[in-house]
């Protein structure tokens, strides 16, 4: 069951946006101006909302007080994108009676086709007569894509025997890869934070979440993880208790970038990497990610075939020097690769254990190096190309 | 019809190296001493022929008498392999009665898995025995693995009015994607050549063809093409003779290049896609091999969805700089998108055109840059998917 942060409240509706009639509008408001820090994609390519939202960020001075999002059109690569999202953001604004700035907009979808500013426009009305503190979920619904399931996590902590709250919701599911948040995310919490130290936290936290996910290696034009942080618990961690809030986040993000993997377009299985023993750690995210982008990994996974030949040639591409003859592989926690070379075990036991929804991918090179990095993804299944190959129509 | 040249022989045979009973041992075999160059894989994790094929290049002062290669097994990331590849070439090289050093070994297939050498050695007779100068095809397809069809292709220069050929063949099908040759490449000529000479022709000749062609993304740690030229023509291009036997060289690598893409694992469609206006080739590489490598612009093209949405958050990612305002794209010749937004065209008529089997893709930045790449690759099918998760099995 979910905390759900105090003095948020949340709405969604069916705007008409996309073919089914599913709800396709998301609305998450703070009762007070709330401190906000947001991380954006790094395509070239950006989406309208994107832009917006990034000078929104900056007028406002890392205050934010809604959070706008539709689904079914990404507003990007458009000839009335920006116009679009600031229609619509002024909409909000006049409704809600807040700074235009105050609002950051979203959307996510296909790209390239015109968005309707009036399907968004004309709903506000009832979006935000909808607004109640326990719809949270449906917010997590309305963003969904080619998603199965929504998304969201939560921790509470303790700060001097108060409670903070902090819960997230996100979506993917193809175009996962980092670097960056790679698709939408959105955190709220109550804690009373200055938007340099959420900026801070939240940099830090999607570093080892976000930034560590992979499912096609493609990414969006839209990625967008945002952070709000109101205060309406009326506790300011600080020192520890402000590391302790930024572990909470952690988790909370660790949490949302492991579900879109597992989540991943046509996926069956969640894939978890951990390399050790580079030099550096940077050294162990390339080879990581390396594996994690294979689609000839992903692919004997798919299958249940231990195939350790492909993660180690995968490995091998990631340009970081290693000496072959010093890697373990380990899959389900057994030794399937010994310095380099096959080791012994049953081709039939190993297939029963990968064909465990949750595979483990442990990847050693041998010695002194303390480099170490953790990557999630997923399998890769003909349901990927199915959903990709007939996305628009 | 392929045109073979002079003064060599070829030779397949089943040796039961993989399961099916189909050729998997081929042998190419020069009259004479021949001048050799040969690129191999860029992998960090290479295989035990790679190795061998190295040093055998070196020893014989780039002189190769005959190409000893094998499919069903890798021989990489073995205990013996090293050993096995020397016992293979020894053994052939006692029966040719040729020094051992001018032996190129080759390997194709999974890797990890120990290869009897035995099944290799106990062949030799039979496979020398039936070396003649008309089975240059049959070489070309006991190479074969996933591929569906054997890719061969040849040219023949006249040089002061007397005849010069050039014949190569090659096998791909998944793992394949540049940098480097990235499968493995056969090319014979009877011109008269130095090593120097022709490790230059080589060299330029992959640039425009194996480095431009892209299945999966996946490098594998076998990958080799090498070029003999025997001298049995009597032929020895020199001047402008010597740029025409390059292009001729490099038409043949390419011809095979393309031959690997539209054949690619579960491929229906042969993709060509071309990016000008960057300020230098090197960046319209990446544009274009970020575009070829994208499994979202892949399964697009797969499903023949107009998708350009894709294409152009494919070049985004490129990590190469360019104003997306200014990005044309055509596909089938049919402009989709003008200054970065859709243009006006008829979806179903689209459709129809994506549907041949071969499919055009134009990126072009406008303005003034010089900057061009070439690149191939194919359409992402669910058979991809199918090959590859029960690979072993």
């Amino acid at each position: 069951l979910l905390t759900i942060p105090l003095g948020y409240r949340f709405s969604a509706m069916y705007a008409g946006i996309r073919k089914v009639e599913k709800d396709d509008l998301g609305l998450i408001v703070s009762d007070q101006p709330a401190s906000a820090a947001a991380v954006f994609t790094r395509n070239l390519v950006q989406a309208a909302p994107v832009r917006i939202g990034r000078k929104h960020l900056r007028a406002s001075r890392g205050k934010l007080r809604a959070i706008l999002v539709n689904a079914g059109n990404a507003n990007c690569a458009t000839r009335t994108g920006d116009q679009v999202a600031l229609a619509t953001c002024e909409a909000l604004a006049a409704r809600l009676k807040v700074p235009m700035e105050q609002i950051l907009p979203a959307s996510t979808g296909v790209i390239g086709v015109e968005l309707n500013p009036k399907r968004i426009t004309k709903s506000i009305p009832a979006l935000v007569k909808g607004l109640s503190a326990d719809r949270f979920d449906d917010v997590a619904h309305a963003i969904m894509t080619t998603d199965t399931i929504p998304k969201t996590s939560s921790r509470e902590i303790s700060v001097d025997g108060r409670a903070v709250r902090i819960a997230g919701m996100t979506k993917g599911s193809g175009m996962i890869q980092p670097d960056m948040a790679t698709t939408l995310g959105f955190v709220i919490t109550d804690a009373e934070l200055s938007p340099g130290d959420l900026r801070g936290l939240l940099a830090a936290a999607v570093e080892t979440s976000y930034n560590r996910v992979s499912v096609d290696g493609d990414t969006s034009t839209n990625d967008t993880v945002a952070v709000l942080a109101n205060g309406a618990s009326g506790v300011k961690p600080k020192g520890l208790a402000l590391d302790e809030f930024g572990a909470a986040l952690t988790a909370v993000l660790e949490d949302l970038a492991r579900q879109i993997a597992r989540d991943g377009e046509g996926a069956r299985k969640l894939v978890t990497i951990d390399v050790t023993g580079l030099p550096d750690d940077g050294g162990a995210q390339r080879i990581a990610r390396g594996i994690a982008n294979s689609p000839l990994v992903k692919t004997a996974i798919a299958g249940s075939d231990p195939n350790w030949g492909r993660i180690l040639s995968a490995a091998g591409n990631a340009g970081v020097p290693f000496d072959p003859a010093k890697v373990d592989i380990y899959l389900q926690g057994k030794l399937v690769c010994q310095g380099g070379l096959a080791a012994r075990f049953s081709e039939a036991q190993m297939k029963k254990r990968l064909d465990e929804r949750e595979c483990e991918v442990r990847f050693i090179v041998r010695g002194r190096g303390r480099g170490a990095a953790r990557f999630w993804t997923c399998d890769f299944t003909e349901d990927y190309i199915r959903i990709n190959a007939s996305y628009r129509t």
